[in-house]
């Protein structure tokens, strides 16, 4: 600004100023006198030129950079400023509506991208081959797009199979350049499954809860396939998986890998119960969908006047069979609905005769919590009337009841009847037919009934090493730590030319073993603390040394400590990222590796750490309350403001921006509105 | 505040003024000067106290009343300016939240509302009756809820078919104290049926679209029951529905009406064309949810490296097989999908081998807009690639292709075949089976094959008059002037002891007679402005008076011009509002008219007018562009700005508070984030 525009300024702006008014008023005297002791003239000044007409240029020196206008006013300086703040948050709230009108007309494409793209003829006609002679998809379609692809075309090929919690982790940790990744998934979306009875009853949207895989990708620059994974030639390092085409009729076809990571996750445990076509399942997005038309379903059916008053009874007596956190979040959820919503537009009749059940076997809910969370929740569903039936094995679920066996206090066993409209089925997992597949092929190198097993570096046992990997719920990290160390020694004893049965391990030697077991079995530190105690205890004739057979007792102790990690989105995310970083680690290390011709080998424990489990936690929401297990004896639980911090913890943990948006929104949704009940 | 604090703040306010800083620069030298105009003590006692330090209550202060801070650098006024608004603006979005959140914590109920209610024995148990012997629905379960509900159990029964245009806006106009309302519809939800092609790609959730009738019902203390409306027993005013109980048996009962309003819709028409089991409609969520599944799962498919290049083009090849609004809008946005969001994730190859194609029987797509508005949506299909066949028929819909005859501009009909992998069927509408049975069982009264013929005072011809009424698609007005007309003239001859055929109308009785057909049929207002000029051109003897041939022939030419009102949501809505003032009205008149024994007879006519139908013109989405046909040759079209009118005009006309809100969110998501292309 040029100084004599400045100075034009000034000339005008003292007629703005307000002075005292008149010094008839004592207050006004005493301002004036308390004002005069450093700045006499002023009033004096500003007075004279009071009934000034307001200058033209008022306001454009209301948004200038002049001095602020004055007055003595105690109600016009409040009103200035009120009015400042009310314009200037109307204002900001208006230029971001703007501002978003400007940004979203952008997203708008004109023209259409046609262009010429390059294509590799085995892209489109893909050679056959493996033991099966089916097609090999060596080459994508989308391989050549752009210059960012065509680069990663001579990557090392990682396949990952599941686009779950640990698949994500992974892809969401791993280095863009390094790999040419694949995900192969029968679904193109990331469910955040701990939200999913949040969106049974509608608190929130299904679609806010799942992110699509290949926005995902998009940063590793990845290729999706919608397919089922169905076994893998692990020799040939191909991945058969199978896909229905157009025409429902299934098509075969190899993805070949150098390093595969299997995260296909695990299904419902069925327990051998009878009935189970009649209850429902808390899996996936469809299963979310069937439960909410169901409920819906019922409280229509509920209404009609044709219903008699026992068969609605029936229609609204909701039984969760399994008091873990899924089956309680969602009989919580479910008393939400009833409680907040259905009231509000339903019959009351309807409000009254609902009744919510859980039958848990154990002898509390949210067992695997500390007592006095699963207290806790347990009172609180007392009072909200959901009734817990614990000690209770569901044996079988008919089309209009359950039949289920309870073992009483005086520890008898009674079979009761609970007539039902509704039965949701949530009592821990079982592997899936993929993980069954491969177990059968790999044989005695998988012994788990129960999931694939891995080394401590998530290996698949009995793969070729390096290759086949294992994250989350389909896998179990096995921790036999006395074989391993055995081996380890007996090694160690043939190559010194001693006999390892005849050993002696002074507590330097034991020192250095618990290191390397600590190395190994990360798990097993915890155990591993106080090395002279367990040395003095395990050392049983006190000779000062472990001979061979108290070194296998005293490990073999620590491995009956050491308890499976637990099948939680958790466990699976950390897995995911400790592979990712791993595999970032081996792709730097890469190049060293081959200058030194290490190509074969224990590359993975050379590169990095074993996987170690930090449990940071479980918490579980139950109806206006929620309640937070942090370990240790820790724990949290409580009204309102426990609910607001366990959506927080799921809104940081959410997997994207647009999924915490989405969230968000649909908080704020349920709180405005409530919850439609509206069945589709 | 007392004036000796204010003092206390005066005492201390100026050590804050900072000062021009030294006069050894120039630009300073004339601040000062000029300043000394009018205040020529203050910079020097100002700068004598410049570097005091803050006082105590300095944050007291800037929060209070007093004069605002005073200083002469243009730079720290700027700053105190801006950072008084950028506070202010956080400090009005944080208060928002923090006030959202105290809200929010105020929808979640505590205790449970369980109390006791009344319930009439006939709710739980209702009686048999009526020509089949059913269960009679007299009272509801919900009927003595509240004091409210209570007081409406003797009010006139008000049963309204179906939950669409028609019925809702009765519902949103109709007082909340005079009917005993009770809607049955198979969907418990409204739905916004013109946003529903963006609901096929993502671009809007189908829950957005969609508002609960219990909610819209809350209102007027209406009841819902979700059945289907099977049959009406005019004489019993019962009205017989169905409904799948929980084991999926048909259970039908009768639902008792003082008046009954049809408004149930139509179905897709199917013009006899072979195989549209392969075809998908676009009538309900449910066909909106499908299409945008199939989409994908082309998408899908065609990633698939088995799938061969000619099976990609045509697993993208998507066929829309009707150029009406809802066939081009649905082409528009399956467009701007495949344009903005389908080619940021997926292989390149796939943008380029899609094809979008519009089959139009007849020359123009949009032929029902003005001719302006039809040649702009195809010029800027044309630009977008989306490939128009007009004259074009199809005759049958295979599974993988699509046969369709054209006529070429030579005249000649070519058969021609696309190969398609979606085809869309919106070419019109057909009455619904409930229509179909009432029109067979009212016999002759009604005659048109397509819809439930109605008077102008919408009641359904041929059922008791002033009992049942049909708004909407299911329902047509019958314009038939000339025989109303002539018999209401035979009736007025046979009183005065004339022989109609011998009448001769003078002009003055001419104008008296099209005063009457302008009451009884609004709608051929418009064809009756020149009296003069139509008593002359009828009058074909010139003999000054019209005779009962001539004036037979003039209203036949009348009827003629007088074209069936569009199957449009406009109609429903402005019928639906035409009854909900109606039936207040009739309600509001009811005391006087059963005071004066007035109980039979045409009491429609005697408490109101007439319906009208008034045409608000037509708009269009016609991807990145807009088009809007306002009538009488009045149109516009264009780009973005025309989008934001297009979304702004159904944002308005949209249901409630709560749709509109959600459609803002979901705009706002896809600029923000774009469509999700997955399926569930």
């Amino acid at each position: 600004m040029s100084s004599s525009l400045q100075l034009r300024a000034r000339l005008i702006a003292p007629g703005l100023r307000s002075a005292p008014r008149a010094c008839a008023n004592p207050r006004a005297i005493v301002l004036h006198h308390s004002r005069t002791l450093f700045n006499s003239h002023r009033p004096g000044a500003a007075s004279s030129l009071k009934r000034r007409s307001l200058p033209a240029n008022f306001f454009v020196r209301a948004i200038s950079g002049k001095p602020l206008r004055q007055s003595n006013s105690y109600i016009l300086n409040f009103c200035f400023r009120a009015a400042a703040w009310l314009g200037a948050s109307l204002t900001v709230i208006g230029v971001s509506v703007v501002a978003f009108f400007i940004y979203d007309a952008s997203t708008y494409k004109e023209e259409a991208t046609h262009s010429d793209i390059n294509l590799s003829e085995l892209a489109l006609q893909p050679r056959r081959g493996g033991p099966k002679n089916l097609p090999i998809a060596e080459v994508f379609i989308g391989d050549d797009d752009t210059e960012e692809t065509r680069a990663m075309k001579e990557k090392p090929r990682l396949v990952v199979l599941g686009g779950g919690w640990g698949g994500v982790a992974l892809l969401k940790d791993l280095n863009p350049d390094e790999y040419h990744v694949t995900v192969i998934s029968p679904t193109n979306y990331f469910l955040f499954t701990p939200m999913l009875p949040s969106a049974t009853v509608g608190t929130l949207e299904l679609r806010s809860l799942v992110e699509p895989i290949r926005r995902i990708l998009h940063r590793c620059r990845g290729h999706f396939i919608r397919a089922q994974a169905e076994d893998v030639e692990f020799s040939h390092k191909l991945v058969e998986v199978s896909q229905q085409d157009v025409n429902g009729q299934e098509v075969r076809f190899y993805v070949p890998y150098d390093k595969l990571v299997i995260a296909v996750g695990s299904t419902t445990n069925p327990h051998g119960v009878k009935g189970l076509e009649n209850a429902f399942f808390l899996k996936n997005v469809d299963d979310a969908r069937k439960i909410r038309n169901r409920v819906i379903q019922n409280f229509e059916l509920a209404c009609l006047p044709t219903t008699s008053d026992e068969e609605r009874k029936r229609l609204l007596s909701f039984v969760v069979s399994g008091g873990g956190p899924t089956g309680v979040e969602f009989a919580a959820e479910l008393y939400d609905l009833l409680n907040e919503d259905l009231s509000r537009h339903f019959p009351r009749l309807l409000r009254n005769e609902i009744s919510v059940h859980i039958i848990q076997s154990r002898s509390h809910i949210l067992n695997t919590y500390d007592e006095a969370v699963s207290k806790y929740a347990e009172e609180r569903f007392n009072r909200d009337q959901v009734d817990v039936l614990t000690n209770s094995r569901v044996k079988e679920v008919k089309e209009d009841k359950i039949i289920f066996s309870q073992k009483m206090e005086d520890g008898s066993v009674v079979t009761k009847e609970l007539p039902t409209g509704f039965c949701l089925w949530s009592t821990g997992v079982s592997p899936t037919a993929f993980s069954i597949t491969l177990a059968k092929k790999l044989g005695d190198a998988q012994t788990n009934r129960h999931a694939l097993e891995t080394d401590t570096h998530l290996r698949l046992n009995g793969a070729p090493l390096g290759d086949v990997y294992a994250i989350g719920d389909c896998s179990t990290v096995q921790n036999n730590v006395a074989n391993h160390i055995i081996t380890f020694l007996r090694t160690l004893a043939w190559k010194q030319g001693k006999d390892p049965e005849t050993i002696q391990l002074h507590f330097s030697d034991w020192r250095y073993v618990a290191q390397d077991v600590r190395k190994r079995f990360p798990q097993a530190s915890e155990h591993l603390k106080r090395l002279d105690k367990l040395f003095e205890e395990f050392d049983k004739d006190k000779s000062g040394t472990l001979d061979f057979g108290e070194l296998r007792e005293l490990l073999g102790q620590i491995d009956k400590k050491l308890t499976s990690l637990p099948a939680t989105a958790q466990r699976a995310h950390q897995q995911g990222q400790y592979l990712a970083h791993k595999f970032n680690k081996m792709a730097r290390l890469s190049q060293g590796l081959l200058a030194n011709d290490v190509k074969d080998g224990d590359l993975d424990a050379a590169a990095y750490k074993a996987f170690e489990y930090h449990h940071l936690g479980s918490l579980a929401y139950i109806g206006n309350s929620a309640v937070f297990d942090l370990g240790e004896g820790w724990n949290i639980s409580g009204g309102l403001w426990a609910v607001y911090t366990w959506r927080s913890v799921y809104f940081a943990q959410s997997v994207s921006f647009r999924t915490r948006m989405l969230m968000a929104m649909d908080w704020a949704k349920r709180g405005l509105f409530g919850r439609d009940l509206i069945s589709f």
